[in-house]
C-alpha cells in the first residue's frame, strides 16, 4: 500500500462537492487533502486512510467547505462610477437629460479610455477583493468600456493583471461589440466592421481574450452583427457567448447555440426555440438576477421551461456601473431565490457547478472532486441553504485558491 | 485665546455632517476633533484653529467621514435560523405544511427558549459583528423571540450585553407582544394581561427595556389590544413604537402618535391620516425594505405623502429570520433606493438622523455635530451618493465610537 504525501489535510468539516447529480453531495464530518495545487483525496473522516502524511493540517471547526464560487459574468474592469446619474434619476432628472449630459455608458468609456492601466487596476480592485472575500476563485472579466483597439486591450491587460497580483483565476472575455462609441455615431456596421478586422485581430495577437461577447439587443447590436461577430471569433479559434434575451427576443440565444456557445446570458425574454437550441448544444444559461432588480424588471427568465429542458442555469453578478453595482455572488443568490423563485441548491450550482461550465471550465473547478484545483472556502453557516438564505451577510472564514490559503487584506 | 486640547483629530477627510437641513452636510477637505468621547470641533481644514493640541493625529486618506450609522429596528438576537424554512419552500412546500412541522415564529421561539443566554450571545454575535463592520454604531435590539417572561428577559439582557462587550450602543426594546404563544392559543387577551401585568414590569424591574413594541396586524394584536400594552408602557414610563401598516391598515400609525411613539415602522398601508397624526406628534416613519424585499411585497409605502407631510423617515435593516434575514445598512439603503425611489440623501439620512430621531437620541448622535458623541465611519468612496449606489459592497475603511477606533475581528 502506497504511501500517501500531501501538502495540506483540512479536518473537521462538512463538504457540500455539489457533483453532478449529486444535489448538494454532502459529506458530513469530512476531510478533504491537496497535493500540488490539486485536490488529492476528499471523504469521510472516518475514511480516511491510514498511511497519509500530511505537511500540514487544518481544522475546520465544523464549518461547511463549499467549491470556491465562480462569478461567469462581470465588468469588474472600469473606471469612474455613476452614483452620480443613480442620484440624479431619483432626484427626478430624466434619462434623455442625463445621457446629453453625457452620462450613460459614454461616461464610464469616458473615464476607462483616460484612466492608465495603474489607475484602472486601482479603481477595479476594490471590486476584485470585495468578491474574492465572498469565495470566489473564479472571476469573468469582460472588456466593453473601450470601445477602440487601445483601451479595450487596457482593460483585458488589467483583467490578466488581476490575475498574476491575486490568488484568483480570471478568464476574460472580448467585448468590443458592447456598444456604440461615439466616433461611430449611425455607423454600427461600419463599427462591427473594425471590432472583427482590427480590434479583435490584436486583441487575439496579444493573447489577451479567452471568449467573445456581443450584446445583441435593439439598443444594442443586431442578430447579423451578432453573427459577423461570432464568426470573427470563429477564425480566431475563439468560443462565444452573448447577452442575449434581456429586454426583447432578438433570438441571441439560439444563434449562440448554432456557434456551440459557452452561455447565453441575462434571458428574460427567452423563447422555446432558444431553449431547444440551448438544450441541443449545451448551452449554459446565465441569469443576472442583480441587472433584474436593479432596473425593477418585471419579465422573469423562464425558469421551469429551462428546468424542464435540462439547461444548466449559472447565476452571476453583472457587476457593472450601470445596471448592476454589485459585486456579490451570495447576493445574487438571494435575489435568485427571493426574486426568481430558484432553489438554494440551484442557487449554489449556479455560482459553482454550472458557473464553471459557463466559461468552459469544468473540468478544472467548480465542483470538490480528486484531481480538480483545490479551490474551496471555509463557511461558518448550519446548513448550504444558509448561503442564499442571508442576505449582506458573509459567512466567509476563508478560503483556498489553487491548494493555499489566500490572504486578502 | 485658550489652547484647544484635543485626544484625537482626524485630519484629510470629507465630511458629511448629515445635519437637519442641510442636505448631506458637505465640508470638503475637513478635520474633526474629539474630546472625552464627543466632537469637540469641526470644519474645514484651514479654519483649524491655530492653538489646538491632539494627543493623536490620524490622517483620514481622502476618505468620506459620516456619522456612525444606526439601526433603529433589528430582531438581531434569536436561536437558530429559517433557511431550511425558506428551502422548503423554494422547493415547493406550503407555507400550512411549514406552520403544521413547527415552522414559522414558534421555530424560532423554540430554539431561543432552548438557549443559554452564552449561546444566545455566540448565535447573535456574527450578526452584529456585520453590522458594525458596515459602520454601525447605535443598533436598536427587539426581545419578541421569548414570548415568556424568562425568555424576553434573557433576549433583553443579550442585548445589554453586546453593549457591554462591543463597541456599539444598544438601545432595547421590549416586544412580548409579537405573537402568541403556542400556551395562550385562542386566548389573545389574556396574552396581554400577561405582558401587561407580569412581562413588562419584570422587564422593567430589571432595567432591560429603552421602549416598548407590539405588532398590531391582523395576523398579529388589535389595535385595542395595542393600546393596553402601550397604557402600560405609559405607567412604566416607556416610550412606544409600533409594528404599524405592513400587511394591512389597522390604524396603529395614529394610535402610536397618540400616544407620542417614538416610531411607526413598515408602513406599506399607511393611510392619509395616519400621515397627519405622525406629522402632528413627530412620530418617525421607519422604513423596512428588506421585508418588503424578502416577502416580494407590491404596495409600496406612501413615499410622497410622507415627504409632502414633512414626517422623518428612518430605514432599518428589520434583521429577523422570517422576513429579513438581513443585517447591512448599506444594502438597506440601496433597496430603499431601488424599490422605493427614495433619494441616496434620504437613504444617508434614514440611517443617521432621522434613525436618531426614532430612538429619541436625536441630540446624541445621528449627525456630526459639536457636543454628539464622536460616532463616525470613514468610507473609501468619490461621494456620499456611493453609499446607496453599491449593492453587497461594504467601503468602510473604519469606524470610531464614542471617540475610540473600534477594532472589530
Ligand atoms: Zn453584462
Ligand atoms: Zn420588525
Amino acid at each position: 500500500m502506497s504511501l500517501l504525501n500531501w501538502d495540506s489535510l483540512w479536518l473537521n468539516v462538512h463538504l457540500a462537492t455539489m457533483e453532478a447529480g449529486a444535489d448538494y453531495g454532502i459529506i458530513r464530518d469530512a476531510a478533504i487533502a491537496v497535493k500540488d495545487g490539486k485536490i488529492a483525496w476528499l471523504g469521510a473522516t472516518q475514511d480516511l486512510p491510514a498511511d497519509y502524511i500530511a505537511q500540514s493540517t487544518h481544522d475546520g471547526q465544523g464549518c461547511w467547505l463549499t467549491p470556491g464560487l465562480i462569478d461567469c459574468h462581470t465588468h469588474m474592469v472600469y473606471a469612474g462610477n455613476r452614483s452620480n446619474e443613480f442620484e440624479a434619476r431619483l432626484n427626478g432628472v430624466a434619462y434623455e437629460e442625463i445621457a446629453r449630459q453625457g452620462g450613460g455608458i459614454v461616461s464610464t468609456v469616458k473615464a476607462t479610455r483616460a484612466a492608465t492601466e495603474q489607475e484602472l487596476m486601482l479603481a477595479s480592485l476594490p471590486r476584485v477583493l470585495s468578491s474574492l472575500r465572498e469565495g470566489v476563485t473564479t472571476l469573468e472579466i469582460k472588456s466593453g468600456y473601450g470601445l477602440d483597439t487601445a483601451t479595450e486591450a487596457k482593460i483585458l491587460r488589467v483583467a490578466r493583471q488581476i490575475q498574476r497580483d491575486l490568488p484568483v483565476k480570471v478568464t476574460t472575455t472580448f467585448l468590443g461589440a458592447h456598444a456604440l462609441p461615439p466616433e461611430f455615431a449611425g455607423r454600427a456596421d461600419a463599427y462591427i466592421d473594425d471590432v472583427c478586422e482590427r480590434m479583435l485581430p490584436a486583441i487575439v495577437e496579444e493573447g489577451l481574450a479567452d471568449a467573445v461577447d456581443v450584446f445583441c439587443e435593439k439598443i444594442g447590436f443586431t442578430p447579423a452583427q451578432t453573427e459577423r461577430v461570432f464568426q470573427a471569433a470563429q477564425r480566431h479559434g475563439l468560443p462565444v457567448k452573448l447577452h442575449a434575451e434581456q429586454l426583447s427576443d432578438q433570438g441571441g440565444a439560439a444563434l449562440t447555440a448554432k456557434y456551440q456557445g459557452l452561455s447565453a446570458d441575462h434571458l428574460e425574454y427567452l423563447s422555446d426555440e432558444g431553449i431547444a437550441a440551448m438544450q441541443k448544444h449545451g448551452t449554459v444559461a446565465v441569469l443576472l438576477p442583480g441587472a433584474f432588480y436593479f432596473l425593477r424588471e418585471t419579465k422573469y427568465p423562464p425558469l421551469a421551461a429551462l428546468r424542464a429542458a435540462g439547461v444548466p442555469i449559472a447565476l452571476a453578478t453583472d457587476c457593472n456601473p450601470g445596471t448592476s453595482p454589485m459585486t456579490s455572488p451570495l447576493l445574487t443568490m438571494n435575489m435568485a431565490c427571493t426574486l426568481f423563485r430558484m432553489t438554494p441548491l440551484e442557487a449554489l450550482q449556479g455560482v459553482t457547478l454550472h458557473a464553471a461550465r459557463a466559461l468552459g471550465l469544468q473540468s478544472e473547478v467548480g465542483s470538490l472532486r480528486v484531481g480538480k484545483q483545490a479551490d474551496f472556502a471555509l463557511w461558518r453557516i448550519e446548513r448550504p441553504a444558509d448561503l442564499a438564505y442571508m442576505i449582506g451577510v458573509n459567512p466567509c472564514m476563508l478560503s483556498v485558491f489553487a491548494g493555499k490559503l489566500r490572504k486578502l487584506d
